[in-house]
C-alpha cells in the first residue's frame, strides 16, 4: 500500500453543477474552458508481442496506429484545447452529444451505447478530497480513447502491467483494458474511505473524550465530504451494471472480472453508508456531550452561587448601621459577648445545610 | 455563460396548491382568473428554407397557417382571456380536461396523451425562486402550441436558433422543437442550483465562523428553497421517461436527445439531494455552534462568579460591624496590626484556589 | 371559490381505529352504534331527459323506482338505525363484509369488486379538521347507493349539475356518477390544503420574527394535521388505480376523468409531503431561534453580572471595618486625601476592562 | 366491546431473541423449557350437526377423533412438556423444523406449506403489553392443531360461536376455522391500539399543558411499546397474503373472509405508523417545550439580577468607609444634607433604566 | 445456552475497508499479509459408517482422501502462509478472483457459482464485538473447504454432530454440511442480540433513572456495534438467496433446512433494526433528560438568586453610611426605636413575595 497517490481532505467547495451550457443552446455546441489545462496526449499501443509508447502532438499521429495493433490505448489529459478535441472527435466519429458530455465536466458515472463504440464516463478520486475528476471511456472495437478532467491520475499501475508484457492484460481485448481502467478507478476509493475511517475513528475519541469547539466543525467536513463521496461513487453501481449487460462491448471473460469490479463498487457504498452513519451518531452524541458539559458549569455557578449568596446576605444584615444605643431592639447581636462568632457559625450552619441539599440532589457526583 | 436571466432567492410564498376549481364542478369548467396576465400570441412557423415569425392578434390567423409548413410553433404568454384561450382551444382540438389543466396552474410536470397530440406539462423557473411558472405544451403532427403562465421564458435561445437557420432545429419535425424547449427548461435549473450552492457554501462558512441570529433563517430559506425546487423538478423525470416512450410521437432521433434531457434532470435531482443533505447537516451544525457559544458565555459567567462572590462575601464578613469593644471574640481581625493584608491575603488565596480548580476543570481552553 | 364549505383546525382527537367488533366476532355481525345520526335518504333518479329527486322515508320506495332509470342515486346520511340499513342491504344484496366495512367507520379508502357490484370506501374531509369522515359507495349497473358517516357532504354541486339537466352527467351512466362523486370528495381536500398552506406560512413568519411558547403548540398541531390528512388521503390513490383498472363497471369514457382525479390525489399528497417537510424544518428552526433566545438572555445576565460583581467586591473591600488606627497596614486608602476618587477610578477601571474583554468576544452584536 | 381483555402497558422487557438452541445444534432438536407453563389440552370436535367439546389428558384419545368429524381443534396452551408435545407431533406427523419453530418461542409470523398440512405462526397480544404471545397453528385436511405459548389467548368468542351451532363457523371446513382465529388474534391488537391512542392523546395534553420530569419516561416507554408492536404486527401482512396464494388449503369462500383480516392488518399498521409518527412529532414538541420554560427560568434570573446586582453595587458604594474627614473629595455625598434620597433616588433611575431596556426586549411577555 | 463462546463490546474500531490490493494491481494477485496468523489445516472426511478426523500439515495429504469419502471437509485456520494457500487452491483449481478474496479480508457475505464450485462468503461473530471474521466455503461436489481469518469458531457443534455418527449430518453429501455450517454462523449471532439486548436495557434503565456523563458514551458504543452488526449480517440474507437458487448444488432436502437458515437471518436483522430504533429513541430521551436536569439545577440558581439577591441589596441598603447627623433626611431609620426588626420584616417580606410568584409559577413541583 505504499505507493498510494496521497489523499487529504481539501477546502471544502460549493456543491454545483459542474460546467453547463447556457440553457436552450443547441446540444452538441462544444463550449470550452479556456482556464482548463491544456491537454497533453499518449499513446501506448499493444499486442501479446510487442508495444509502442510515446507522447503525440498532432491527433493525426493517431491515425496512423489506429488498425494496427489489437489495442490502441490514447490517453488525454486536459480539456482546454477545444480544437484539438475537435480533431480527436473527428478521428474517432465521437457523436456531438458525447462530446458535449465530455467538455461539460461534471457528469455523473454513466454508460451509454453508441454505434461504433461505447461512451462510459466515470469519476476518479483526487488529491484534494472530496473532489473527484471526470474520465471520458470510449472503447471502440481497436481502440480506447480516455479523456482526462486534469493531468495525474490512478493509472499508472495499469501501464506497468502493460508494459511488463506477459500479464493478461497485453494478451487481451479492449474490453480488459478498460475493465483494469475501471478497476483502478473503483478500487481508488478504498484508501479514502481508510483516511475517512481513520478520522471518523479520531474524531469519535476526540467527542468522547474532550470535545472542544472545532469538533462540530471538523464532523461536519467529514459529513460533507461522505456525502459527495457517495454522490461520486453511487452511480457506478448503476453504470457498472449496465455495463456487464452490453454484451457486443464485453466478452464473458472481462465480464467475471467486472463483476469483481462492480462486487467493489457494492462494498465501498456500503462502507460509505455505514460511515455515515456514524458520523450522524457522532453529532448526535456531540451534542448530547455540549449539553453535558452546559450541566456542569451550571451545576458549578449554582453551587457556589446557592451557597455564597445567602452568606453574603447574612453578612450584609451585620454590616447594617442600625443604631444600637437608641433601642434594644436595634441589633443587640452586635453588642453580645460572642456575636462574631454567632454570626460564623450561623454561616457555617447555612453553608452545611446547602451543601447537604445540594448532596441529597447528586450534584457532586 | 453571460446572458442567463438573473434569478434571486424571492419572498417566501405559502406551499399550497395551484388555482383549483371548486371541489364538485363539472370537469372542463374552465374559469378564468381575471388577474392573470393577458395573453400575448407570437407564431413562429418554419420548414428548412424558409421562416415566419409575427406577433398575432386573432386566433384565425393560427388556422391560415396549419398544414403549410412542417412546423407551426404558437406561443401564448398569460392566460388571463378565457374567450381567446377558448377559441385556440378549438383550433386545435384541445379536450376539456387539458383546457382545464392548462389554467387552474400549479400543475405537476406530466405527459398525457391524447387522440391527435401529446400535452405535455412542465415546469420552468421565474425570476422568483422558488417559484416555477406552469407551461403547456401540446405537440401535434405539424404543430407545437405552447401555453405560459405569464410573459418572459427561457425559450430565448431556442428562438435565435430557429432564426439562424441551417442548424437542426430548422430541418426537423415539431418533436425536436419540444425536445429543444424541454431542455431549456430543464437546463435552466442548472443556474439556479449554482446560486443555490454559492448560497449554501457561504452560509457554511457564517455557521462555522460567525453563526448569528440572521443565519437560521438563511439556512431555513435555503432549505424551503430545495424543498420546492424539488417538488417541481422531481416529476420532469418520471414524464421525460413517459414521453420517451411515445414513439408515435417522437422520432427515435429526437429520443436520442430526449435521453440526454433526462440525464440532466437526473443530474439536477442529484444535486439538489447533495445540497438538501448539506442543508441539513448544516442546521445540525448550527445547533451544536449555539449551544457551544452558549456553553462560552455560561464558562465566563460561572468563572466570574465563582471568584468574586466568594470574595464580596468575605469583604461582607469584614465589613460587618460587631463591637469588638465589648469582647476578645467579637472581630479582632479588626484590630490586628496586619488585618487588612491578612483579608486581601485571604481573598488572593481563596481566587487562586478557585482559579485552579477552574483550570484543573480545563475551562480556559 | 366563495361557496367552499369552511373548514376549521378543529380539537385534537386521539388516533384510535374507528369502531371495531370485539375481537373473535362472526364476521358480518352487524352491530349499530346507537349514538350515531339516524339515517335520512335521499333519492335521485334521472335519465337525459327526466329527473326525480325526493326524500324516502322507506326503503321499500327504493325497489319501485330501480330498472325504471338509468340511474338511481340513493344517497344515505348517517348510520344510526341499524333495521334499516339491513332493509337496504337486503334490497342491493349487500355482502356481510361489506355492510360490516360500512358501519364499522375508519376503514381506509379501498375498491372492492363483489359480484353485483364494486364496493369504495373513501374518505371525506369535515368542517372538523383533521376528522375525515367515512363514505361507502356501491357502483352497481344501474345505481349508487352512498350510505355517510353523518349528515353533511361536499355534493351539493353534483347534485346542482344532476339537477341542471344537459350537462354530461344526465346523459351518462352510474359510473360517471361515481367518478363525480369521487372526484368532488378528492378536490374537497384542495381548500384544506390552502388553509394548512396559509396557517404554515404564517407561522414560519411568527417563528422568524417572533418566536413564543404557544408557537410550538402550534407547530406540532399543525403537523398532527398533516399526518392525519396524509393517512386519510393516500390510500385514495391505490384505490383510484384499482378502480381504474375495473373495466367491468368503468367505461373508457369515465376512465380518462378518473385519471384526472387520480392526478389531483397525486398532487394532493405531493403537496402534503412538501408542507410537512416544511414544518419539519420549522420545527428545527424555531428550536434554533429559541436557543438563540436563550443565548441573548444569556449573554445579558452575564454581561450585567460579570460588570457588577467585580465593581461590588471592590465597594465590599472599603466597606471593610479594619482598624486604620491601629497600624498603618490597615486599610490606609481610606485616609487617603483621593480615595474615593481612587476607589471609583479604580472600578471605573475594572468596569472598562471586562467591557473591553467583552467588547472582543463580540458579545455585544 | 365491554368483554375485551384488559390490556395494560406492561414492564420493559429487554428485546432479545426468542428462545434459540446453541448454534451449530443439528437441526430439529427439541429442548424444552422446563420453566414453561405445562401444556393442557382442549378438543373440540364438530360437524354441522353435532359438537365434542372436552379436556384431554392423553394425546391418544386424539387419533380416536380425528376422520371421524369434518373438524377437529385440538387446541394445547403452555409447551413445557417436552415428552406430550413429542407424541402430539408423532400423532400430526410434523416436520422436525416446525417442532423446533413450535418450541423456540420467538419467531415472527409466518406461513410454511408442508406436505400435510400449512404451519402457521402468528403472534397475539398478552396482557402484559407490549409482549406478545407465539400462536403455531398447524391446518391440515380435517382438523386444526394449536399450540400456544401459555395459557390465556383471544379465542373464547371463537368457542361461543362453534358451541352456538347454525353460524358459519359449524357449517365450514377447518381453513374457516384458521380464518376464524387468525382475524381473532388480528383484529385483537385494535382494543390495544384504542389505549396506545388514548396513551399519546394524554401525553399530547400533557406535553402541551404541563411537561414535567416524568412525561419523558412515558413518551419513551409509548415508543417502545409502539416499535414492538409494529415488530409483531408486520409480518402477518405477509403472512396472511402468503395464505391468500395457498389454494390447496384455503378454499375461495375462505379467501374472501381472509382478504379481509389482511385488510384490518394493513389498517393496524397504518395506525402504528401514524402514532408512532405523532410520538416522534411528541418528543420534538417535548424538547421544545423544555427549552422553553428553561428560557422562562433564564428570564426571571436574568431580570432579577439584572436589577439588583447593580442596586447593591451602589449599595456597596456608600457602604465605603473612606474618611469624609480627610477631604472634601472622599464621599462628601454622605455629608450632603439630602444624601440619602438622592442615594435611594439614582438607586429607582438605575432600576427603570433596567426595567426600560428589559421591556425594549420584550422580555415581560 | 451453557457452552456458548462468551462475548464482549470489545473496543471500537474504525470502519475502514478490509485489506485491499494497491489500486491497478493486476486481479488475482496474491498479496499475503505476513501479519495474519500462519495457517493450521485440519481434515474430516467421513461417510456413514466411517470417520477420518486429522490435523495434515502438507496439503499433498488431502489430495489422498479426495474422491474417497462422500464428504471431505478441509478447515484452514488463518491466512498467513501465502505458499500454503497457493497449493491449497491449486488443488481445488480455485479461481484467482475467488482466491484475492479469501485472502483480502473485509468481503461482504456473498455467493458465487464458479464451474466445479460454489464459492461462499460469510461472516462470522468473533469475541471481540463488533468485530466479525471472514470465512471462505468453497462448495464441490465432494468436498467442502473452509478458510477463516483466525484460529477459534463457532463449528465446533457441528464437528461433535459429524462425530457422534447416526445423526442426518453423516448420512449426508456436502451441501448438508455447508447448511450446517452456515446455520451454525448466522445463529451464533443469537447470543449477541441476547448481548446487545440486555445492554440496551440497561442503558434504558440508566436513562430514566440516573443518566450521567458516560451514558452517553454508552449509547454511542451500542449504536455502533449494532450498525456494524447490521453491516456484517444485512447481506447474509442475500447470499443464502441466491444460495436457495443454486439448484446444482444445493439439493432440495437442503433447500428446507436453509430456508431456516434464511429465517433465521431475517429474524437477527429485524431484530438489530428494532434494537437500533430503541437506541435511537434512547439518545432522543437522553437529550430531554439532561435538558431537564439542566432546568433543575436553573430553576435552583434562580430561586436561591432571586429571593437572596434582593435580601443583600436591602442589607446594603441599611449598610450605607450616610451621615444621619446631618438632616432628618438621611436615613432616619437607623435610629429608629424598631430599626432593625423593620428591616428584618422589610426582607421577610421580601422574601415571601418573591417566593409566592415562584410558587405561582409551579417551580417547586
Amino acid at each position: 500500500m505504499s505507493k498510494l497517490r496521497r489523499h487529504r481532505l481539501g477546502k471544502r467547495a460549493p456543491v454545483r453543477p459542474g460546467r453547463y451550457l447556457e440553457p436552450g443552446t443547441a446540444p452538441g455546441t462544444l463550449v470550452f474552458d479556456p482556464a482548463a489545462p491544456h491537454p497533453a496526449m499518449q499513446l501506448i499501443a499493444y499486442s501479446a508481442d510487442d508495444l509502442v509508447e510515446r507522447t503525440i502532438e498532432d491527433p493525426e499521429e493517431i491515425r496512423a496506429e489506429l488498425g494496427r495493433w489489437p489495442v490502441v490505448w490514447i490517453n488525454v489529459d486536459g480539456i482546454g484545447n477545444g480544437e484539438l478535441l475537435r480533431r480527436i472527435g473527428e478521428i474517432f466519429r465521437v457523436h456531438l452529444l458525447a462530446m458535449e458530455d465530455v467538455v461539460n465536466l461534471g457528469q455523473r458515472a454513466k454508460v451509454e451505447p453508441y454505434d461504433e463504440y461505447l461512451f462510459i464516463v466515470a469519476r476518479m478520486p483526487t488529491a484534494d478530497l472530496p473532489q473527484t475528476e471526470q474520465v471520458s471511456i470510449f472503447l471502440g472495437s481497436a481502440y480506447v480513447l480516455t479523456i482526462q478532467e486534469r493531468p495525474g491520475d490512478v493509472f499508472e499501475s495499469v501501464r506497468e502491467r502493460i508494459r511488463k508484457g506477459r500479464l493478461r492484460v497485453r494478451s487481451s481485448s479492449p474490453d480488459y483494458l478498460v475493465y483494469a481502467l475501471l478497476d483502478a478507478i473503483v478500487d481508488s476509493f478504498f484508501p479514502i474511505l481508510d483516511i475517512t475511517g481513520e478520522e471518523l475513528h479520531r474524531l469519535e475519541d476526540e467527542v468522547l473524550d474532550a470535545p472542544d469547539k472545532s469538533t462540530v466543525h471538523q464532523i461536519h467536513r467529514i459529513r460533507r465530504t461522505l456525502v459527495e463521496l457517495r454522490r461520486a461513487v453511487g452511480p457506478h453501481r448503476e453504470a457498472l451494471n449496465t455495463l456487464l449487460r452490453e454484451a457486443s462491448y464485453i466478452r464473458a471473460e472481462t465480464a467475471v472480472f467486472l463483476r469483481d469490479t462492480y462486487d467493489h463498487a457494492i462494498r465501498i457504498m456500503d462502507l460509505l453508508e455505514t460511515q455515515r452513519e456514524i458520523s450522524s451518531d457522532l453529532m448526535a452524541t456531540y451534542l448530547s456531550a455540549v449539553s453535558n458539559r452546559m450541566n456542569e458549569v451550571m451545576k458549578v455557578l449554582t453551587i457556589v452561587a446557592t451557597i455564597f449568596i445567602p452568606l453574603g446576605f447574612i453578612a450584609g444584615v451585620y454590616g447594617m448601621n442600625f443604631n444600637s444605643d437608641v433601642s434594644p431592639w436595634n441589633m443587640p447581636e452586635l453588642n453580645w459577648f460572642l456575636g462574631y462568632p454567632f454570626a460564623l457559625s450561623l454561616m457555617a450552619g447555612v453553608a452545611a445545610a446547602f451543601l447537604w441539599l445540594i448532596w441529597r440532589r447528586g450534584w457532586f457526583t
